[in-house]
């Protein structure tokens, strides 16, 4: 049982590892009691931009950027996932503070560059790549291009040869390492859609083939063992996994014979069709969506990786890789909270003198699905002002027609949160924004930027005229 | 274990009453093989729009309609239930069919109202009715909104008299009736947002808050009882119930001795505030999604509700009351189809010597969450040729960039599939569309309408720009 709001004060309390950085109670002045974001109370973003809003601390998700380029030796090395949320107002932000992109769509990659991102720092993902999205990255040169598939290996060699041009390309391996917060477990095979198997050969033989094809060189191994990890040793694995399959690589490129043979030892340079330089191990760093959780720490494992990844390399006999991580949720996530309006309070008795408080949102499910899709966990605070009283077992409902539309399914909320309270969610950087939908026609809201004492729109609320303007 | 498609044959042969009434494939001409719906063939609709795509099967979804009205004695006592689909051609097809509409959410009555359906055809829903919500609702004359908290009935009250108005509502009760298929249990407390409870007295409590309250008519009872029911009893059960507190409600009121006191014996006309005379079932008709599932058999059900409210009412000794229904999923859902296009056939060791073939299409999870949401099961079929070879463990899954985008768990497909194919999943008509999303900015697919050889845009595939101009 996770530990819980002891009192109302507790409640009013704010876990700082939950929120934005910039988020803080007021414990004095004008706003006393009312919570700020960057100096703006949420009160005035309420005021000013309606409710839902989602509201996001630039510092925060700067911050964030940076740490995580300083922990893994260069922001190049750092790709943001952008499908944790992605804007062209944030690939800025990455752009600015010099992180590499991951995109895993067509969309993805357009938006990107209407940012101006440049695409020779991009990452290229994707189980079931179109002809046009290949085409596009290829003919956009972009950094590199994560293959998939046997039949995007022959694709991608086409359309390179079209454009006159040499594609870069991991290959995605799925090695067997299955992480899911503090365990992992290690398996050989894996009944997954995304990348070839590690144990049955099917990566070694797509290696290969990336090897062979004309206009695609193969720079590396990328795999992704997880979501919201919070231990190095699932990664470490894996890297020590797919370091076993570089050595075999590289011995299997020097015996070859044919056209395709090249001399390792002579060292693989930009002009040959294989530069194994650089392993991924994807993202999914751990963050705290509760006050009892601690984000992955990202110093300790770039650390460990890095180490495990040279030592591994030097009894594998092979040049130490450069090493590539992908983290989204673990910069977007927490800079970004959704506010809400109570409305609704209502106190349902669930058994003989057993009662649990209903508090509805103006959102709901349409804005955060991750609670009815995964059982995600959130944590909520009242935002305009400090509330007393008893704490009561409550759940926050949105205002969807399904009984399923739950946003916080067991929380202890003081007694006194009233219609018209400003309700905060944190940590909602990652995945709502991204798969909002606009269910019961509850159209998406905004997205506000906060900094330095200034709330902008970064994205606008949209209104039903936007529904209405799809339809012949 | 769910009966399988045996061979490629069967596999071919479509299940008719999964998919839209005037889907067939073409047993001769040009267009053998093929799968064509109203006459025109998928590969032109795939060709013209381009996939991903839903495809609309107008009359199937007009005689389903007709169906409705006709088991239950009329078009106005059916109340499609806009939050499966809504457009503003379906409301204009729904208001064609003389049905009645339910609307969950201010952007829902803005649509219909945008469509020109008439708002005395309407029944208003919601656990969370913002202020803007219910002044739309009672200034443009909805026929009942049904209430679902005391605050509700209050505000309302407020806003009736503002506008000079009388509004009719029903009391949303929760009867501790949960229908799941075919299995239905009793239980008298029910822990949900929605609705006031018969058990605990609160559904009586707020009845009788809505017969005194000024400016609002006190109509009748609602409740819901479950999703993809296929069978009576559970309707039958909460009618009971529901009843058995409608003559409490009639005992009270005749009690009463103050300023609210009306005589039941003499009628309570339209100008008196209460005029029992509607029951509310909801809905949640069944459909098969699968060959080996069949839909509710709406004419049983119809007549088996009617005799029973008919026998309840009398035993209770109330006069009978009209009978509402709210059906969306057994009207939109099996009208549509998703049409996809076949991308990247991969086949998974998933042990040793054992395989899974993993079939990605062009769209996703963004365009049906129902499966990952629910573990909602469909039917998938080739539609631009007949298929051979042997059945092979089959998953559909998406192209997004997560493992859980999955469409068909667990089919058998022929083995000859292959990239560029055109696969059609049968029944979306309900809840995909209408929570669909832009997660990895895979945008909106189109919603086609075909009618008597006739393929129409009725909503226009979203694009990246759409996405863009959102963004200051």
């Amino acid at each position: 049982m996770r530990r819980r709001t002891a009192n109302a004060a507790e409640f009013n309390a704010i876990p700082a590892h939950v929120y934005p950085q910039t988020l803080r109670r007021e414990t004095a002045g004008e706003h006393r009691g009312e919570v700020t974001i960057a100096g703006v109370p949420l009160t005035e973003i309420a005021e000013t931009f309606g409710t839902p809003a989602f509201v996001m601390d630039e510092e925060d998700f700067r911050t964030r950027c940076r740490r995580l380029a300083k922990a893994f030796g260069g922001g190049h090395f750092v790709h943001y996932a952008s499908k944790a949320f992605l804007s062209k107002t944030v690939a800025r932000w990455v752009m600015d503070e010099g992180l590499s992109l991951d995109v895993a769509s067509l969309g993805e990659l357009q938006v990107a560059l209407a940012a101006g991102f440049p695409a020779e720092r991009i990452t290229v993902h994707g189980n079931n790549k179109s002809p046009e999205f290949l085409r596009l990255a290829v003919s956009e040169g972009a950094e590199l291009i994560v293959v998939d598939s046997l039949q995007e290996i022959e694709a991608l060699s086409t359309v390179a040869g079209e454009l006159g041009k040499t594609q870069d390309v991991l290959v995605r391996v799925t090695p067997g390492v299955h992480v899911d917060t503090h365990e992992f477990i290690a398996t050989s095979h894996e009944d997954q859609k995304f990348g070839f198997s590690l144990a049955s050969g099917a990566a070694h033989h797509a290696a290969m083939a990336c090897h062979t094809a004309d206009g695609v060189r193969l720079r590396g191994l990328h795999c992704h063992v997880g979501s919201q990890v919070f231990e190095a040793a699932g990664f470490a694995l894996a890297a020590e996994r797919l370091l076993g399959l570089w050595k075999q690589l590289l011995d299997s490129i020097a015996t070859l014979t044919d056209e395709h043979a090249v001399d390792p030892s002579q060292g693989v340079g930009s002009d040959a069709p294989t530069l194994l330089d650089t392993l991924d191990l994807g993202g999914g760093y751990g963050i705290a969506y509760m006050p009892d959780q601690e984000a992955l720490d990202v110093e300790e494992v770039a650390s460990e990786l890095k180490s495990k990844v040279r030592k591994a390399a030097e009894s594998a006999g092979v040049p130490e890789p450069t090493l590539n991580v992908e983290p989204g949720r673990a910069i977007a996530g927490p800079s970004m909270i959704t506010l809400y309006r109570v409305g609704t309070v209502k106190d349902v008795e669930v058994a003989d003198g057993i009662s649990r408080r209903y508090i509805s949102v103006d959102g709901g499910m349409s804005d955060n699905i991750r609670p009815a899709l995964y059982q995600a966990e959130y944590d909520c605070r009242v935002a305009n002002r400090e509330v007393a009283g008893e704490l009561l077992p409550t759940r926050i409902v949105g205002s969807h027609c399904e009984s399923g539309d739950v946003l916080v399914n067991d929380a202890l909320v003081p007694e006194d949160v009233r219609p018209g309270d400003l309700l905060m969610i944190g940590a909602t950087g990652a995945y709502c924004y991204a798969m909002a939908s606009r269910y019961n026609m509850m159209t998406r809201p905004p997205v506000v930027r906060v900094a330095d004492g200034e709330a902008r729109l970064m994205i606008r609320r949209e209104t039903i005229d936007d529904v209405l303007a799809l339809e012949e």
